[in-house]
C-alpha cells in the first residue's frame, strides 16, 4: 500500500574534508568525484524504488546543494521545488573547523575531542572572532542577527534549530501527503532522526548516517510513523560522522 | 551608482534542438556541451561584473533549470533561492513541436511557418490529443486544470502567462530592491522584454535573444527603468529564436 506521506533523508555525498577526516561544520567544502557518484547512485536507487518527490530541502552549503541537484537529475525530476534553509546546515564545529581529527586530539587531548564529538550537550571551543567575521559578512546569512550566528554548537543546539524547520515547514508538507526529501549533513540528519523516531539524547549520539544512503520513513495522515527502511545505493560509504 | 534593483535576463544555453533547428516549446530537451559552456561563461561574466544575486526564476524545463544551476555555480552562489514556474516555460509550439523548420515548411508551406513564428497573435496548429496526454499526466503540471494546459500558443498567449508571474512575484521582488535573474526561453524572455521596455506587439516580434547572453535592466525604487546593458559572455550564440 502506498503510504500517505514519505520522508527521505539522504546525507550529502563524500566531501573533500570527509575524505581528509577534517571537521567541516559550516566551512563550504565541495564534493569529491566519489561523493558525486554516491548521489547519482542514491538518486537511481530512489527512482528504481518508484519514489516520486514533491519537495526537497537542503542547507545553504554547496556540498548539500550540489548533492541535491545530482539527486534530482538522477531521479529525472529537475523541476521539484527546493527549499534551502541555513538551519539545516551541519553542526557548527567552532574552533575545530578545518582541523583533522589527529591534529585536534594533539591540541586538545583525545578525551576532550571524543567528548565534543559524542556528547549531546558539549559545545566545542568557540571559533575565534576573526574567523567569525567571514560568516558575518556572508550574504547567505544576512537574515540572521549577529548574536544568532553560531560560533560553535552542541548537537543539542543543532537539534533545536532543525526542530524549528521541522515544525514550521517539513511536518506541514508531510501532513498534506507529500513525498519530501531532505539532503542533509551528518548532524542535521541525526537531529531529524531524533525528532522522527523520538530517540533519547543518549540514543541519538550513537546513530551514524552514511553518505548517500537514503533512509525512508513512511507516515499515515496523522503523522504517525508507519515504516522505516534504508536503500542501499552508494558503492562506498563514509561511516563516521565527524 | 549602484541601482536600487536589477533584473537579469539570460536565455538558457544551446539545447540539442536549438542545434538541430527543431521547434522545441514544451518538449523537455537538455543542453548541449556548448550550451553548458555558454552558461558557465554567462555566470563568470556576471560575477566579474560584480552582480550579486538575491533570487532566480526559471521554467520547469530541464534546459532552463540546468542552465540556472550552472549559472549559480559559476557565480559562486549555490544557495540563492530558485523559483520554478511553468508559466515561464517556452511558448507551446503545438503540432510543430519536434519538427525541424524545413520539415514544417514542407508540411505547411513557408508562408504559414513564417507567420506562426513571427506573428504576435497567430497560434500554431494544436498538438494532437495523443501527444497532449503526455503533458496531462506529467506531475509538474498536476496543478493545472485540464483546460488550462496549452496545446499550441501564440506569442500573445505566452506574454499573458508570463505577465501573471511578473505581476505576482517578479515585480514585487524588484520593489524590495533585489537583484533577480530569470533564466528563460526565447519567447518567455521576449515576453519579459516587452513588459519591461513597454514594446508594442509589432516591436517585440523583431526582438531576438541569444543563448547565454545576459541582459541587465536597472530600476529605481518606483520600478522605473533606469538602465539597460548586455554582457557579452558566451563564445557562440544561437541568434535565431525558433
Amino acid at each position: 500500500m502506498t503510504p500517505f506521506a514519505q520522508l527521505i533523508l539522504v546525507r550529502h555525498g563524500e566531501s573533500r574534508w570527509n575524505l581528509e577526516q577534517r571537521f567541516t561544520g559550516w566551512a563550504d567544502i565541495d564534493l569529491t568525484a566519489e561523493g558525486e557518484q554516491q548521489m547519482r547512485a542514491a538518486g537511481l536507487a530512489l527512482r528504481q524504488a518508484g519514489i516520486a518527490l514533491d519537495q526537497t530541502y537542503s542547507s545553504v552549503l554547496r556540498r548539500c546543494i550540489r548533492s541535491q541537484w545530482i539527486l534530482l537529475e538522477a531521479m529525472e525530476c529537475f523541476w521539484v521545488p527546493q527549499i534551502l534553509d541555513w538551519r539545516l546546515n551541519e553542526r557548527h564545529y567552532g574552533a575545530l573547523t578545518g582541523r583533522d581529527k589527529a591534529l585536534a586530539e594533539r591540541e586538545y587531548g583525545p578525551a576532550a575531542v571524543l567528548h565534543w564529538r559524542r556528547s549531546y550537550t558539549a559545545q566545542p571551543p568557540a571559533i575565534d572572532a576573526a574567523a567569525a567575521v567571514f560568516v558575518s559578512i556572508d550574504r547567505r546569512y544576512a537574515g540572521l542577527a549577529a548574536g544568532d550566528i553560531p560560533v560553535g554548537e552542541s548537537l543539542q543546539q543543532t537539534v533545536a534549530r532543525v526542530h524549528d524547520v521541522w515544525h514550521e515547514s517539513i511536518a506541514k508538507s508531510l501532513r498534506t501527503g507529500k513525498t519530501v526529501a531532505i539532503v542533509g549533513h551528518g548532524n542535521s540528519l541525526r537531529a531529524l532522526i531524533k525528532i522522527v523516531e523520538g530517540l533519547s539524547d543518549a540514543e541519538i549520539t550513537g546513530v551514524e548516517v552514511g553518505n548517500g544512503t537514503p533512509l525512508i520513513y513512511e507516515f499515515d495522515a496523522t503523522l504517525q510513523l508507519r515504516g522505516k527502511r534504508t536503500l542501499t545505493a552508494a558503492p562506498n560509504q563514509s561511516s563516521e560522522i565527524l
